[in-house]
């Protein structure tokens, strides 16, 4: 990253970093002029900042080596396949890819990344699916159902399989419920411990060798969730006793980042020492599979200001894009806090409270609500932060609104 | 539509209609063997009945004649672009289009709508939407704020302009509030009374005509949400008194239809008794643009069963299509009924409640809940309904699985 100017920077936010902060008033991303970038192109921009992906990565592994056990991250491409940032991960060369369907392999495949080297695990996984993964013998397979173990060894006997077990347990950002995978309810996840002996004995029956065991317990959780994750680690693990050729426990992702003024980062050191008590001891290479984690707060979404304008007794700062482009805000509640690219002022007396909205014809389409911002008008620019996950990769063409520029950023 | 001969129906079930029901114990919708045609395309399929799509204009229109105005019906596109339907509905010479952005606009004129016979009513309208708008003349463009008003006068003095009002009152759904468009709290739609005479002397300064008054007070209401938006049309008509050249007055869309068993139908002839007695004596057409009326019933996505399996104590049945192909279930909370396409039995007591879920790797991608469906198993095809409105129009590709086929059946 490129580290700017400390006499340049304005006061710090929140989110402000080395690599994200204010330059003689201009917002300041990834080594580029934010605004400029933006208008160097029609409509809705993303950036991505490369740098701030490998850094991500860096430190994730830095905690890792406290372990104490072989490691290993399989990127959630789900979060962001940009494919110029697919290449640049295959070229570093220090990650795989945690693929989920089989279109996800293949643009892995063509990223850079060898079969070996890709992890997958899917849900409602069709026989259509599992022929084109089949395809691929060194490609890791999770299987997330009895009947996907069997079909497997009807196609591919004598084939390592991996399973994905479901502890029962598990917990998201805020304590969400949306956000739970591994909960009081029954999900669709992966194989419960009512079922693991009927999982073990069919994959017997094909010859097929359990060498990888998956679960996935988490999304988003932070330092305050890692009691409720520390204890479903604790019940996966479990699992590992009934399957002795297991060689790699894959713990999923769901390292979640700060959405909000008040989040506390992660702390990866007591995370690490959570794996690191669980696996003692055990002869297995501990992988773990984030996305978010990686790529979320190194992308912004820019959009450009239509209209500000009072309604009734609210002031919205209506902006070139919408939802569509990035659903989380609205259906989540994963905020994308906005920073004006090139505020008029930085004096808090000056700044208004305003609600963000975007350009789609639905009511709930809105990016923040009461938001202090400093004064706008028509033409500036407003980068939406932590867009660089389930943005564009989720995004959709609602109302003929879905178009988009990506750009990935060395700095 | 292709009325089925009575002898070969099945027992009926709450949304089997002419040209959706049983024949010989398999699915028909709009005149085609559902399993059959699934069979014949790899992965999920939207079918689309013209018919039936004609079926609920003519209901319409047959109801708006008691509205005792000229009425006009645009077509609200953003709830299915699906290029044949457009160009079967611009042959058919019956409604226009209402569109909201401006790649809309060139689809339907591309479909064989006129621009005459497109209303235009977007959000967060920027400048470069306005430059491709104001290239057609004919265009009604309803404005939704002050400030679209002047960069119209700036840009085209003299035109006639709608403006889209908000009266501050509105019904959603079971009176969902994600779908409330204009209630109590302020939404980014529209010119509130508090600024209503903003906007018509912005519009008197730039000389421009304010021929069409806009407003959208319900979404997706049935019958029993009526009261609420007869008192909203009630509200909104009051804005009529000081716009003298009003020639049109759009009561927007919203019309409802079942999605639960026990949802009563929308009684059209009260609905259209509404509109005669707030426009009684008044010289107006009165507009409707109906979307999901016209569409969502129109629709089915037929899926495959991958897996049926018992997770802890929930039977899941697996299917080859998630939530991205049809996001209203899970975010608005507006099923998508399923139905088998082949059932094995009709007999209820061989019905088992099971959760349908698609395939993505989120929680919350489930189809449907403890759910009574017939034994099923891999192969076997599942229909859900209501899937022709926001569906397709709407979907991702989210973890890449976002592929399907499109089908205009004529039946």
């Amino acid at each position: 990253m490129s580290a700017l100017p400390a006499e340049r920077l304005q006061p710090r936010f929140w989110w402000s970093r080395d690599d994200l902060d204010y330059v003689d008033g201009r917002l300041h991303f990834a080594g580029g002029d934010v605004a400029a970038l933006a208008d160097a192109v029609e409509g809705p921009l993303f950036l991505y900042g490369q740098a701030r992906v490998a850094a991500n990565l860096a430190r994730l592994q830095g905690a890792l080596a406290g372990v104490g056990r072989p490691t290993r991250v399989y990127y959630a491409m789900k979060s962001n396949r940009h494919v110029p940032l697919l290449e640049a991960m295959a070229r570093w060369g220090r990650s795989g890819i945690d693929a989920c369907s089989p279109d996800e392999v293949d643009r892995a495949l063509a990223a850079g990344f060898a079969a070996a080297n890709i992890s997958f695990t899917g849900t409602a996984v069709s026989n259509r699916d599992l022929s084109r993964l089949l395809a691929h013998p060194e490609l890791t397979i999770n299987c997330d159902s009895v009947g996907q173990i069997r079909r497997i060894g009807e196609r591919a006997p004598g084939r390592a399989i991996g399973i994905r077990v479901n502890p029962e347990r598990g917990t998201g950002y805020g304590g969400s419920e949306r956000l739970t995978y591994a909960g009081s309810a029954a999900t669709k996840f992966g194989i419960y411990r009512a079922q693991w002996g009927e999982a073990l004995a069919t994959a017997r029956a094909y010859g097929l060798k359990v060498t990888s065991l998956h679960f996935h317990v988490g999304c988003g959780y932070l330092t305050t969730e890692l009691d409720a994750w520390d204890a479903a680690v604790g019940a996966a693990r479990g699992f590992l006793d009934d399957a002795p050729d297991v060689t790699a426990v894959n713990v999923g992702g769901g390292l979640g980042l700060p959405h909000r003024e008040g989040d506390r980062p992660l702390d990866l050191a007591r995370w690490a020492a959570i794996l690191a008590r669980h696996f003692r001891g055990r002869d297995v290479t501990v992988a773990v599979e984030p996305g978010d984690y990686l790529v979320k707060d190194a992308g912004v979404l820019v959009l450009g200001v239509v209209d500000v304008e009072t309604k009734r007794d609210t002031t919205f700062v209506s902006v070139d894009g919408g939802f569509n482009l990035a659903p989380e805000p609205v259906y989540y509640d994963l905020p994308c806090e906005p920073a004006a690219c090139t505020p008029r002022s930085f004096d808090a007396a000056s700044w208004r409270p305003v609600t963000i909205a975007g350009n789609i014809n639905e009511a709930l389409d809105t990016w923040a609500q009461d938001k202090p911002m400093p004064p706008l008008a028509e033409g500036d620019r407003i980068a939406f932060l932590n867009a660089g996950g389930y943005g564009a990769a989720m995004s959709s063409n609602h109302c003929m609104r879905g178009a988009f520029t990506e750009m990935l950023l060395s700095g």
